[in-house]
């Protein structure tokens, strides 16, 4: 957050095998198995419904109206990495367009979330490249000022730190630390498994109520039911 | 919205002809046959385009970040139902997801309309379990706080009471009251009839100056023609 | 922005040939090539994904909650127009809905640009009439107040004059002068051109670090790289 | 909320005595009273600090941009009464000068409380009449369509009958409902009578902890102290 | 709006009595005078409380994080203007303090309007240099970009020309364009007359509904008055 | 961020002189000194006008609408703090009042800068213990989940660690590391030293453009002067 014009090339990535198994729970079972920390506000939303990935954080400080970094974060990029913006303060302006993503995807990355703007959306939809952002915008960027490459950013609300894991899907996107990853998976997958049988109770109609065994812990709240 | 702590078991639902009828012509056009009242904010939107529905309100008041009696008004579900959710202080936290929708349709719910969030929106379009919300996120709720079932709700800004008909579609969310009902339903019949000869005319060129007659009363209010 | 109640007849069209050229490139090409300026502000977004127009702007100033000038600025349509609707103040209902729609595009309108709210997307959508808007809404009009029609309007922060150049799409609007609408169009068609040979190496692996030479102004103005 | 042109000349006002005394706990302990619900939404400000007030609701339905009402809500206040008018859609504009609210003044109105904006807003600190409302503009009303007096409204976010309560200070604005107004009052001054002891307690030194006995507790929830 | 990098030195002013005395009736009546028309949009906020003046527009056109521009229209300035600051895309940096306060007032400029933030706002306070700003931050600016002097710029939603006379106070920022101050002034000045008389019978009890002889016009259009 | 239910009783608090003397220079020279970085979201405003502190940061992780680690907070308070809260998810309910206040007061802290809501702001101003927060709000909280104290936490878009120097006056927050703090405060000091000699020339009416020399880049990046 607070070093302006650095770039750390040494990242400690998350364990790939673990990075790469986090998206297929998905953003919503992740963020329940780290006990409801690490979400992104949910104003970041995907530029194209169905995208679901998982990946290991560059990240890039950014100026408002400013993309010059965006091009010095490229060279970081390994395959598998998911790119993530934060800004020095609020903007909108459409810092990644279709040019950024074809050197992007070139490096192997997977993503880009980014609490500010992007567009050629129509294009990056077609190049399955997916983005989660706060706005779409036409409005390009200038370079003339140095931010930063791998240096902790808070991004949409959220601490991310390089190497950490990113989790984005049509929920929203979460971050989860390198320190807590691998057994942030287990707990993930551990809820998944437990999802499948209350799924098919829930189903043929028995209720959450018995299901959680709540009713108890309602009247003793003192739930009154009234005819 | 006064009452904490409290279920209605019992609810009179708008005739169920009635209710189901509503659907066809449509949030606007029901809006608009009821006098341009009852509409809820338009933050409320649809997590996927296309969904039409009309049903009978169950109510749910739920605090901040607690969905708990999300299981509570499950029980009170019937078929035809829309479960509609206000919140005691804004938040955008995720209350509902594919579990919950499981439950709300084993229960026969049509619809959830809530002024706040929800997740797993991928999976509830595959069920084509349609939700109007003001956000979308990943962040689940805890369970420790009691609000109510079947009191009257604000709900985005609108006041709904349970067994009131709510209709919903990609245009947005409309209460209409109980009371009201069937005659608002004749009238958007009404209005829809006289709507297909309108746009036989406007799409052969007539413009809606001469076939609504506005041409005098905008001369009377001072309108001026510059060449 | 500050007559009222009036309507000009006569409107300086920009250039047919160079109004329709402007669609291909699109909004995000023609803003840069105008130098960044001229955008309209990112909550305008399209009611459907993949629409690309351009054309020249029929624009009209309208009161909160009254659609009347809208009926008025159908008869000043002509081919080739796009409708621009600016407010005296923000207001989110929808001004306009399948009925209008079947009447502008009857007189040739290609869409509509409102810092507002519009309803009937569905059938907007099947209509292929595409609309640029700030909110979706229920919400119908009245009609008792005279805006103006075709004098300069201040829509979503972007001033427009009657017979410039909207270019509209999935990245946003931007509004281009008549007076530089033809040079614009060459900057922006020149652009496109060197566009294709970036792609094409950014895609090979080449980083625009090196392709754009920014290693020597970032390393002048002190960036560091550490291992 | 659904009765569009009519006033309801007779009010069920709560207790005089109750209403008035419901003034000095204030907003956030009526609020707490009543067991946290009955809050206005947090965009409602004074527009002075220092106003503190209660009084029964005289409601006022207003559509966008027209404040035609407000006059004929004029005629039905009563010493003692708070006006409070709810919108059918969303606006900024100013509803309320120095000249309504020297009408206002003159028929015995405490204060206006309004889901929309306000001006004169000097002149009204002058004349000590207090307003809460979510923006201050300069914009006039026009007077063209009919809304209600004395129906229940939505202000805010909450449900507001005519008669009842309206609390309103510094930290915001509450609705107490009629029946439940005299029983609020009680629990309020209870909260009041414990306050004090408890203030003293902490300007001593005595943690909260300790105080409300929250150690075992939160141990009991598992927290965990680390050196 | 469109021109980038350009000055113009010469700026036709609208008549220094008209400009000065324009402050007075303040931005409500001079709204009211202009038809409604002419307003910045609310958010507009003084930062600090009773500042009402008037002067001609010195505009200069902004983008995000970079205040150059601030220094090249201080040459601008000439003893009675107000500075109006747009920008090309939304930002809430600080883009003025109480070093560029003084080299303004020095100049001879009565108050800056800028659709950003500014910062220092304590001294500017003390200074009583007035500032109408959408948002209050610390953070400073970039100098790096070319904007441009006494183009027309759009500012918070209005369009100001250079020459315009600015109106603000506690209520908001009017923009009354060269062409139409003078009788401007005139009508503003009528209403205020009428606005004396009003006021006094409406302090005596004489309600709106007869002194504006509403009663009729409101039977008219349907309204019931319900025991 | 990321860990739950955990209190370090232990902090690194920067050197209480440095902490102290942050507060002479402000929030916006400490920003820049800084480089533009650490600034807490414009929407962090003070509830009373005035007030200028520094101190050290103990931090809190809240849920929303839930204070129970306040009281946990409390106890780790030492004279000199500042308590800075973070929440999981956005929240305007008031999670602070004057019981608190009190008790944060007695334990020697200096002020409170929350991502949230506070209440009781008439007796806060009175008691002069000052308040950076989003929002007012008179809605209490609930104590039912477990946060964290003295965690890292993100508050309004700025990372903060336990120990951090806060600085916090009416132009709004800034965070500054522990490890940078003396640095800062010297440039602190020297960008002041040089704002005097600055403030007296621009007050002779020496322009910027001169004091500053930037008439030369300016005509080398184009600017253009037209009369």
């Amino acid at each position: 957050m607070y070093e302006l014009g650095v770039v750390y090339r040494h990242v400690e990535r998350t364990d790939r095998a673990v990075a790469d198994a986090l998206a297929a729970p998905g953003s919503a079972t992740v963020h329940e198995a780290m006990g409801r920390v690490g979400l992104l506000k949910p104003c970041m939303r995907p530029i194209y419904a169905g995208a679901q990935v998982s990946g290991t954080a560059v990240t890039v400080l950014l100026h408002p109206g400013d993309n010059w970094m965006m091009h010095v974060a490229a060279e970081q990029i390994q395959p598998g990495d998911i790119v993530v913006a934060g800004l020095t303060s609020e903007c909108s302006d459409g810092y990644f367009g279709d040019l950024l993503a074809t050197s992007f995807k070139a490096r192997g990355a997977r993503a880009l979330v980014i609490d500010a703007g992007v567009r050629d959306v129509g294009t990056l939809a077609q190049m399955q490249f997916p983005v989660w952002s706060k706005a779409i915008s036409s409005k390009g960027c200038i370079k003339a000022t140095l931010g930063s490459v791998n240096v902790p950013v808070v991004c949409a609300g959220a601490l991310v730190h390089p190497g950490d894991v990113i989790v984005a899907d049509d929920d929203g996107v979460v971050c989860v630390p390198r320190a807590i990853a691998a057994r942030t998976l287990e707990a993930a997958r551990k809820r998944e498994a437990n999802e499948a049988a209350k799924r098919e109770q829930l189903a043929s109609g028995v209720l959450g109520l018995d299901m959680y065994r709540m009713r108890e812990p309602l009247a003793a709240a003192g739930l009154r039911y009234i005819d």
